[in-house]
């Protein structure tokens, strides 16, 4: 990883700059609408039996559209900073591709990381845990990178990566806290405002809604936007404490560690430090909502259902706001006002396996059916 | 239904008359790439376990594109349908919106004729067995049907539309065998045609793989392509019989029932009668495939997992027959040569229950898992 003492600055520029680095290798994803799940969020809620039960119900009205990056390659946004960070060692005096990259992951960062390399004819080092799924070590080994295993603590893993960079003296590329990451995975925060303003006719989008987790693709989607005026949340999982951003925003001290063992699993990660600067120090993240495990199933079918495509759990964390979060819906409720605000809602990626799915939605409550059921009245 | 001595034509430019007029109804659905299950399908299959195992595995070259009615409104092809009988009808001289039309259906065109009626402000009666799945019955009422219920079997779903029609004057549209659905459901071949030579710069489609149930979708493609040079094959499920219009198609006797359970329930009805003329009679189609039902499973999860887009497993089985039936695979190896086929896949729609879903895959064997993980290696 290039030293972030070389880094460009973190501003909306360099996000510029790393798009032009890195289109050539990347998907422009879709930006989708769906009328039924706008519709959705644009009716008062039933809040009878929820935890906001006795509120009157707000009347937000939005206009949702999707940043689709299940399309992207490998599936996730994880390519596009994998592939601004490879693209910045290349411009690196002295960088020797043989000597290759490593990192310790075994979800999206660890294919990302592979492709970018293999599309460099750099050659890449994936740490992963023993115990990983066999289709993720395949997929990996599939991009052409050498997996070598550890045990699963993150202790184990780091010493192991550490090993390895002392024997080959491959250069380490960190999953989320890099100016780096950071920059490149705000591209796409770049690219839905274009987008937008096509899908609009003109008019750009109001706000964004993109989860975190370790928080390096929402300080980059902030860094996109700042100076635009469209404002950015931050969205997350709160079982088990995952809403650790959330608790650090507004207690104003980062979190440090997580445990939790939530469906969106890419949202399982401490914030991290260059994220927490933008987002709490910078301000430029407006406020960090946060929903339950069946309001993310609930979101998560709705996209299947309706829209008939296949997002993985941690995607659907950003619809679920603006669908159940009355704290978020009564906010777009006053400050959008009648004529309501245009959102963009970050789908963060598609890998999620069929056997996951089967768990996640066999063992689906008939009272969620029946909710779901209810739903079924669209386009 | 309007008469069916008062149809058009089945020709050509029958489907062009009838694309005319649902074209405002409708949506242009996409024809989607996937360069990795084109490359699947164009590399040897390893088929030892298999029925093929001894042949010498067929080479052929193939670029696949999909034809996703999964996006189509109701999320099927049958809105295709429903919309052109309804335009049909009120083209009548004497119709009535208020005396309704009604069909006895639990699947895709239930909905499709009850959104279609809605539309165009005509009342619609759906016949629904009384065990079909609460989602299907709520969807059904949510596009503003009458939904009267029935025993389940066909004896007693008929007679109690019988019993409809004599009760409310309401003209019968029937799922699949009528000139007016047949042409209905071509105009998706006319749109591939077109987006063909679009994504393949100004080159048209080789050929086109359709899934065949009572077969009015296929028999419709089929008239879409004449004259064309674009041939037309049918795909099928094999299980329990549900092969029917393929034994029909070899022996030259069409198969006039069919009980089968074959996951793909888009594809469990025996081919009607105007579709076998247009199949059969007048050889419109090229050939008639079938595959496995483990081999359907395997489509969809690629789909699923590559692709990243919702289908039901009806819509696999055109895809299992370009990647897994050798017969398909050498007479495309022979006939397309070097250069090899451009051939489109039509998905038939993208409405699966997450619960049905997690049956399919929760129950996978551990040989099939290694296998879809053999095919992890692509974009």
């Amino acid at each position: 990883m290039a030293d972030p003492a070389t880094c460009p600055p973190l501003t909306r520029a360099s996000v510029q700059a790393a798009h032009d680095l890195i289109k050539p290798y990347i998907h422009l994803t879709p930006l989708l609408t769906c009328t039924t799940l706008s519709r959705i969020a644009s009716t008062p809620r039933d809040l009878k039996g929820t935890r906001w039960e006795g509120r009157v119900p707000a009347r937000p009205r939005m206009d949702l559209v999707f940043k689709c990056e299940n399309f992207q390659k490998v599936g996730a946004f994880k390519a596009r900073g994998a592939f601004h960070a490879v693209e910045r060692l290349k411009q690196e005096p002295g960088f020797d591709p043989s000597t290759g990259v490593v990192t310790h992951s075994s979800g999206n960062h660890a294919q990302a990381l592979a492709l970018a390399a293999r599309e460099n004819g750099i050659k890449a080092y994936i740490v992963m845990p023993e115990i990983s799924a066999k289709p993720k070590i395949a997929a990996t080994k599939g991009y052409g990178a050498e997996v070598i295993f550890s045990g699963s603590t993150s202790v184990e893993r780091e010493k192991v990566t550490k090993e390895v960079m002392e024997r080959t003296g491959a250069r380490l590329v960190p999953p989320y806290d890099h100016p780096d990451i950071i920059l490149g995975q705000g591209t796409l925060g770049l690219e839905m405002q274009g987008q937008a303003r096509e899908v609009f006719k003109g008019e750009g989008l109001d706000g964004v809604l993109a989860p975190c987790g370790g928080g390096g693709m929402l300080s980059g989607v902030a860094l996109s936007c700042e100076g635009t005026g469209i404002r950015v949340w931050g969205c997350e999982p709160e079982k088990d404490g995952a809403d650790d951003a959330k608790r650090g925003y507004y207690s104003g001290k980062r979190v440090e560690s997580v445990s939790t063992l939530t469906i969106a699993d890419g949202l399982r990660t401490p914030l991290g430090l260059y994220p927490w600067g933008i987002i709490y120090e910078r301000r430029l993240v407006g406020g960090m909502y946060s929903v339950s495990e069946e309001e993310i199933k609930m979101a998560l079918r709705l996209v299947y259902e309706r829209m008939k495509i296949v997002i993985e759990p941690s995607s659907a964390v950003s619809l679920a706001i603006a669908l159940y979060n009355e704290d978020f819906r009564k906010m777009v409720e006053e400050e959008g006002g009648e004529k309501g605000w245009k959102i963009g809602c970050v789908f963060t990626g598609g890998n999620v396996s069929l056997e996951a799915l089967g768990e996640l939605f066999g063992t689906m409550g008939e009272g969620l059916e029946e909710a779901a059921a209810k739903d079924q009245i669209g386009e």
